[in-house]
């Protein structure tokens, strides 16, 4: 029987897994899942008589390589740096890869070696990077086999709370990796196209020149993330005006999270000792200027940077001005404290609903007029396990899988991300049984 | 006869080596002076009977090495990640090494080495590092056995122009390497101790929260310089109210050069590719939304950020706001651009002099009375070469090489830094003789 080895069966890949066990009897293979804590691979698996669970070794890759080389398609969902790893042996091996990350330097080395191989090894085929992709790309083509002239690209995605949920200010839970919610933004300067130019925001500006976007009656509010220049190429875009792929959060939100970033609370890049009895006041008081001491904290505050009252009505929800309670960790970089206090504050609960929000804008000419067009779409999630943001990476992953396994695969080899034909074509129909309906429409300007 | 083996002979080598030169005969040593440009190398030597210039090898470390083994004394001038390589092969051959750079994890592990071979390895002995040290330990050293307890210690340097050559609205001349200066503040955020609290300031809040100091009767600004918190440890002084180290500017500098950092100008996290025929007025709309496209870039630059009519002119000063003239070159990082441009708008000219800055601030307890005593002085240079940078850099080195070659060592060995009074009873009184006077006043407060 053939097989497909998941390697990494964290909360993310709830969906992937599943909907890999549930088509494999269809499809006649079996679902082998690999995790360093074998419980959670085994909890993944629930006992389904073709799935099986193994334990990866924190020592090395022996058992991890054998089982890659005895897969017929390896699902990588292990942290990204290791993804180009996985790659080397299944491509020594002839097995290919399907990974939902961003596609590393060393992996694109591993282009030759894997076309030699003969191959695809496919990358950013999740939400976003993925989703995105494949819907942005198929509006692109169309545009421009219908005879429009790309004059501007914008894309942004949100991991949110489905409104029925949504029961604290920030309008914001998590429902994916926490230290990325923490360090949005503050990886490095976002470089874009703007009004023909090309920009550059530094990270503690990135919060502060926002797009408003409304989907569904609701307003959203994106920033730019890291490098959009970068698709040019990518997208084959060359001479657009606007160039910006960012992240969207509920109206509001940006604002806030910015005064965080103003004051140096998100830092990562130093490690503090704090007093083990500290107040969470008090903690907030490090990153104020010793002239605001007299005041409340958020006296402090409005003193210091400009704030506004929501914001500062968020920050206390937070806990920020409690003279009481403080961090449990006192140790740490600002951005690992806060991390630790958001776990808490913004936990998806028992019963919640999260949200994924996309919306891209095409601007193009044709015909001596000019266009934009809309192209959106939005998902809830059906619960803590098989969450919107779990659903939107998993099945992608999930459907190209099949359709390489017993669908007669892409036609492609060598080291890929799904922004051709061959991708989309398959992917976003499929998508659309599951819910993932993106919404058109279009203006003349 | 001995040698002396300077590594480097860049431009803030000139008063090391002169001096050093100008000891030869009556020390008894010769100079052997290595760069990987030879004319550099030559040049510095001057044809000085006791002086011997070669080249240093950009390929590999054969003649460097033995130039080592061969020498009683090697005075490291290279970049600063290649002391420890020098000091690897010097400690083995025996030989001590002095360097004005600050001590790297990597350096401090060769202190048990050293220490087996009886060899010091002495560090941070040029002005910051350097001459802070030993000016700033001498007083606390007094305080303390005068019975006094420390509460709190700021320090700021700076290196600046001598009035007469102050012809800029800026205040400023670049005495040193001036991708730091350009850098200055952005490697990382700055934490200290204020009023009691441990506190963080991000890189794009460093230049806001200034210390204003008075020194001789011209008044600067400081803002503090990374990890104050370790000099608890390195200045035995714990449980401070006030614990900063910093970098002082002639009072406006620091308000208009935030500028530059809150728009992103400084950046070096991000190469862009701009036209090659892009002026500077369209280089800086790269940093500026476009919303203000309409408007002058003064007037954008006042929609974005809060800047002020001085400030204004001072950019304007630097040509950001030319519509003819471009960058001379327009690919890089902003820091790479900025740097093209201010190597030349703030460069030393024939005839200009700079000038040293250094102020400290002591505040402690004695008989239950509470006392702040400052120590400061500053030192204008002799010219172009002779430049106050190089001469305080130089002298301080310069001195300890000839208490370690012919005046009895500093008892000392393993790898150290200037803290103790074993180097500042030696250091400090030879400085006087070159004008380093430390000027003293103590009020009760």
């Amino acid at each position: 029987m053939k097989s497909i080895l998941v390697l990494g069966a964290g909360r993310s890949c709830s969906t992937l897994i599943k909907r890999l066990l549930d088509r494999s009897e269809e499809c006649g293979w079996k679902v082998i899942v690999g995790d360093i804590d074998l419980s959670v691979a085994q909890q993944k698996v629930s006992g389904h008589d073709r799935g099986e669970a193994f334990q990866l070794s924190a020592i090395d890759n022996i058992e991890r390589d054998k089982r890659i080389c005895e897969a017929d398609l390896v699902m990588s969902m292990v942290p990204a740096f290791l993804h180009a790893s996985v790659a080397k042996v299944a491509i020594a091996a002839g097995v290919p890869v399907i990974t939902p990350s961003y596609l590393s330097d060393e992996m694109k080395s591993l282009d030759e070696a894997a076309k030699e191989a003969g191959v695809l090894v496919l990358n950013e085929i999740g939400l976003d990077p993925g989703i995105d992709h494949m819907s942005a790309m198929k509006v692109i083509d169309e545009i421009k086999s219908d005879g429009g002239v790309m004059k501007g690209f914008e894309s942004y995605c949100g991991g949110l709370v489905a409104e029925e949920s949504d029961n604290n200010p920030w309008h914001y839970k998590i429902s994916w990796n926490p230290r990325n919610i923490v360090l949005a933004g503050q990886g490095g300067s976002a470089t874009f196209k703007d009004a023909g130019r090309v920009k550059l925001e530094p990270p503690h500006r990135v919060f502060r020149r926002l797009r408003a976007i409304e989907v569904e009656g609701q307003l959203y509010k994106g920033y730019p993330n890291r490098d959009s220049l970068a698709y040019e190429e990518i997208y084959n875009l060359p001479d657009m005006e606007t160039l910006i792929r960012g992240t969207l959060r509920v109206d509001g939100f940006c604002r806030s999270w910015d005064i965080l970033v103003q004051l140096g609370m998100v830092r990562d890049d130093v490690k503090l000792v704090w007093s083990k009895d500290i107040s969470w006041s008090e903690w907030t008081r490090s990153f104020l200027p010793s002239k605001t001491a007299g005041m409340t904290v958020s006296e402090a505050i409005n003193a210091t940077v400009i704030s506004d009252h929501e914001t500062n009505e968020r920050l206390e929800w937070l806990g920020l001005f409690d003279t009481e309670v403080g961090p449990e960790i006192t140790e740490g970089t600002p951005a690992e404290i806060i991390e630790a206090l958001l776990v808490k504050k913004w936990a998806l609960e028992d019963g919640d609903r999260d949200m994924i929000v996309m919306w891209h804008r095409f601007e193009f000419e044709k015909d001596g007029k000019r266009y934009a067009r809309t192209s959106e779409f939005f998902l809830e999630g059906r619960g803590t396990t098989y969450t919107a943001m779990s659903d939107t990476v998993g099945l992608p992953m999930a459907i190209a899988a099949e359709h390489m396994m017993v669908g007669g695969g892409f036609g492609s080899v060598g080291v890929e991300i799904p922004v051709t034909s061959n991708y989309y074509d398959v992917v976003l129909p499929k998508l659309e049984e599951f819910g993932v309906v993106f919404k058109e429409s279009q203006i003349e300007l």
